[in-house]
């Protein structure tokens, strides 16, 4: 009888050129389940190991060997039956793009391929001189040379290593974009799906290992199969039921959100000059599904099954079998730069997949240096013919590809929009929080997703708390989206339930029709462990508060926790929400008492609540 | 009281990290004047010393240490009234993309500032483990780190090294392409002027040299100042009287040559498919006039001044403040790709003068691709989205950037058309003669350009003999394309005196207007030495005969002096030498009589006559 987890970890460092087994500590398992909290409590570890040695925190640096990155799963994780349980987490002590700590989670097949290769995660320690790989097998790891792999995209990647391995296998990879050490580079596995934030694709550039190939036929056992039946087929009905995660993301996938957003004028346009395009349904879910659909893709194990299938038929922006692209992707390449132009978005979606770019950050980086251009920080020759201005869509496709090979003005788009900005002398056009460009919502017409944005501990996130569920979708409930009331309880409860979800690990979509309630029973019929939500959700809280020590040992307090200068300042000029900033004051004063931190800060005493050593 | 030469060569070794200044040796200035002619003799007794060591030529690697790169210039070369003497010429022992000798040539003002900064030539042994690059100025050398500018393209390069010697200066430098080692990756100076044929980048590229500075402000001195001067006047007034020269270059560049070429039924679609084009005249000379162009430019010291300063102002290929396409260029990237889309091959070519790859090759082998993909040997899935189609703009454009980068299917056409098709399958699809891809003169419509490109050195090149003057402009006399009648005598003639004028150094296109006897009047009041026509033209020949001893020591013979079976089998479908194929046995033999070749090789009597070790 199991409990849901594999029991070992596979230990590289590649350095060294070593690999070990070692076993899953179920101590630390009991505290933080898996996935994103496991894994932040094993970099913690090594922060304050590294201090015993005399390595401050602040010395680590993002490409140094001294980083640490991990790849990590759940107790769900590859677990039939629980429902969307195909995704893993990838975290490292610290980010390129934002000097923070690393953090993202990615679908597909790789999560539960990990774990049927018998590991429940993968500690990576030290630097390679040269390209490699690594392959896990059931049970068995080796590091392999890459040489020949270095400087191909992440197609032929995970094509050439599943050939040559000959049987099914996951591929998480890194092109050219994480080779070149954009700061912003992702993971890709499956082709086109990402780990896509924080740059954790440049950490494994900088540690020059190219990919992880996992397979194997182990499986994960679990408690109590008989009653985690039931609540198996309970979950299953309620995502069925639910109109989000039985029939949007279904028909329309995440591109619903394009018209619903701009309805609620929280659909950032030029940069965040404005947010509602009265054009914004000529990019819509609506249109991608009439015009390029060619069917629906679905991760492992998934009932929702968002992903999209797409082509574009003809035209400058062919592009046959492909897939996507995501909301937020259409809103960073296509609203974010004024390009109304599905078809350049798609292919623009596909070079990021392709080459290994974050889409959010790519989008939100063009359309910075779009306003720098526009308002002549940015001068025509520094472009060299590379013609950034809003709503061109043959340069927003080319900016692409120039990032990842940091080709001509490329070079500096592949620093980000903060480092951008800072560069062309206008830093408060970076619309990014902690250094990582904010996504699809501006919370002057959402306030709670701007409080989210300003304390999210991986900087400007919109997944760390989605309140964009309670203020716009109104699920569970409907609370006012530019009220301030509550807003601070909603946000830390979200931002504690997606801790939860993100250590089960399991896609946040299936929140959308599952509570911490439906959460505790499936894990405590894996587990055995019989969770209560009040645990479960103080695991979150956990979680999130050493998380945010991690943060403070880098110097980030509530300073740090604040938004851009246009978004406090600069009322929207259109839309629902017109007249409106964010008043944030309104908000975190209230945020941090209900956290138990001052100045951003966890005090004493809610660590000793919260069991943190 | 000089005789036109600087009198130092730089030798530098680069594994050694040494540079020496040695004297020009006099005696084979005397008998191969320079430039090119003086190249191949540095290059013949690097072979022969390697022989010695017991390296065979054929152990050569084009990549390897043992490659020797010479930039050359010739006695012309910066001399003050001496017409068009702004170019310098480039060779190495082994070609990566021929496996033959490596041989281009650049105008600009790199080769003039070569000689201002003191020396005729820069030799180049050795190969550097880390990016360097070699500053020259006013007679010492250094070999300084280029680490800061690996990965930048050509236009960042030389800016930011310009900046860096804050005085007039000029760089030649590699690209991505070369430094990815393209096989057909050139090298570039004045942001527009390319050293292009035969992968010279690639191999600067493999000795990790991404630069070369020259400054200086030495000039070379002349033996018969006074005499030189009114034989400098007669030469410019021949070259401002002739219609070439003084009208048609000058007002349309060599793009004029399209619509010319086309209406002799000799410029080539479709990868050769045929050779006359309908629609040829949307991307002619005259409409590059007529809507893009900018300003005339003109190399040091040129009259003439066909270069093109140019720009689309708008749409999908819009670039400011660019150069060109030269007429080879938007027949390779435009009529042969079927690309009539002159904003399109503006763009393809500006990414290949920043991104350093030659035209020629890169649009020979995109539809080389298109071909192999019309015809089912390339399949869908091999392109990953990149839809090769004949007539694509788009994917035309987009295949430049990928090849410099090896970016997808990029890394197919980085080896050229000869390997792309055998890869594929259908080596006769590719459209080169010794692994050389033919520029856009199909000599099924003009026989003695046949004849050159079977028997040229180099490979399928134009410029080796260029008899298109005579066959279709009628310069110095018309003779007739279709005919085979003493076309090898031409073949012969134009070869031998092309040796002299890239050896002078000089622009090939002052050969419109000033013949033999006008190069022998100038070069005796620069060097001193009374030269007569034939003794000239001898020199020529002795250059060709020992390029083709060094070719010989590879295994190239008659076997290679050969064409594509497309145009030995394949009649013209159209245009006015439709039904035509080249009958090269036609040509061939009386040519070999003529040079006193047997098997396409000198014999021992013919190496006597000429004077060759």
């Amino acid at each position: 009888m199991g409990n849901g987890y594999m029991g070992k970890i596979l230990k590289v460092n590649l350095s060294d050129e070593t690999v070990k087994s070692i076993s899953t500590d179920m101590e630390i398992a009991r505290k933080y389940l898996g996935g994103k909290g496991y894994a932040v409590r094993v970099l913690y570890d090594y922060l304050k190991s590294y201090e015993k040695q005399g390595i401050a925190p602040t010395d680590i640096n993002p490409f140094g060997e001294e980083n640490v990155l991990i790849f990590a799963t759940g107790p769900a994780t590859g677990v039939s039956g629980f429902p969307a349980s195909g995704r893993y987490h990838v975290m490292a002590l610290r980010s390129p793009l934002t000097n923070g700590i690393a953090s993202s989670n990615s679908g597909g097949r790789f999560g539960p391929l990990l774990k049927f290769a018998g590991f429940d995660a993968i500690i990576i320690e030290g630097k390679s001189d040269e390209p490699v790989y690594l392959e896990i097998t059931d049970g068995t790891a080796e590091i392999k040379s890459a040489k020949d792999l270095w400087g191909m995209n992440t197609f032929d990647t995970i094509r050439l290593l599943s050939n040559r391995i000959g049987k099914e296998c996951s591929v998480a990879c890194i092109g050219p974009a994480g080779e070149n050490l954009v700061y912003f580079a992702c993971i890709i596995n499956e082709e086109h799906r990402a780990a896509g934030r924080t740059g954790v694709g440049a950490i494994m550039g900088s540690k020059k290992l190219k990919a992880i190939v996992v397979s194997g036929n182990r499986r994960p056992e679990i408690a109590k199969p008989e009653e985690f039946k039931e609540e198996s087929r309970k979950a299953l009905e309620k995502i069925k039921q639910n109109p989000v995660t039985g029939e949007n993301l279904p028909k329309y996938g995440t591109a619903i959100l394009v018209n619903i957003i701009n309805n609620a004028g929280a659909l950032p346009f030029k940069n965040w000059q404005s947010a509602y395009n009265e054009r914004a349904n000529e990019i819509s879910g609506e249109i991608l599904t009439e015009k390029y659909l060619r069917k629906r893709v679905a991760c492992w194990g998934c009932p929702i099954g968002c992903g999209r299938a797409t082509e574009v038929k003809e035209g400058a922006f062919k592009i046959l079998s492909t897939e996507g692209p995501e909301y937020e992707t259409i809103w960073a390449l296509g609203n974010n730069t004024a390009v109304m132009d599905l078809a350049a978005i798609i292919k623009a979606n596909h070079f990021c997949d392709e080459l290994g770019l974050d889409t959010i950050s790519m989008g939100a980086t063009i359309a910075c240096a779009m306003e720098l251009y526009e308002k002549g920080y940015i001068k025509e020759e520094d472009l060299q013919g590379l013609d950034l201005s809003f709503g061109n869509p043959a340069a927003m496709v080319e900016a692409v590809w120039r990032t990842a090979y940091k080709s001509g003005f490329g070079k500096y788009l592949a620093l980000g929009s903060k480092r951008l900005a800072e560069i062309f002398n206008a830093p408060d056009l970076s619309m990014s929080v902690k250094g990582l460009e904010m996504p699809a919502y501006d919370p002057r017409a959402i306030k709670g997703i701007g409080l989210n944005y300003a304390t999210a501990n991986r900087g400007g996130c919109h997944v760390t708390g989605y309140t964009v569920s309670l203020e716009v979708l109104g699920i569970p409930k409907k609370i006012d989206p530019l009220s301030y009331e509550d807003k601070a309880k909603y946000v830390k409860e979200t931002q504690d339930f997606a801790c939860v979800v993100n250590s089960t690990v399991n896609c946040l979509f299936t929140t959308f029709a599952l509570g911490a309630k439906d959460y505790a029973s499936l894990l405590s019929c894996v587990t055995g462990w019989n969770l209560t939500v009040e645990e479960l959700m103080r695991i979150g809280e956990r979680i999130y508060n050493l998380e945010r020590l991690i943060l403070n040992a880098y110097g980030f307090d509530s300073k740090d926790d604040t938004l851009p200068k246009r978004l406090l300042t600069e009322p929207l000029p259109d839309g629902v929400a017109k007249g409106h900033v964010v008043e944030l004051d309104k908000m975190l004063p209230e945020y941090y008492k209900l956290r138990g931190w001052i100045n951003g800060k966890p005090t004493e005493e809610k660590l000793k609540e919260l069991d943190i050593p």
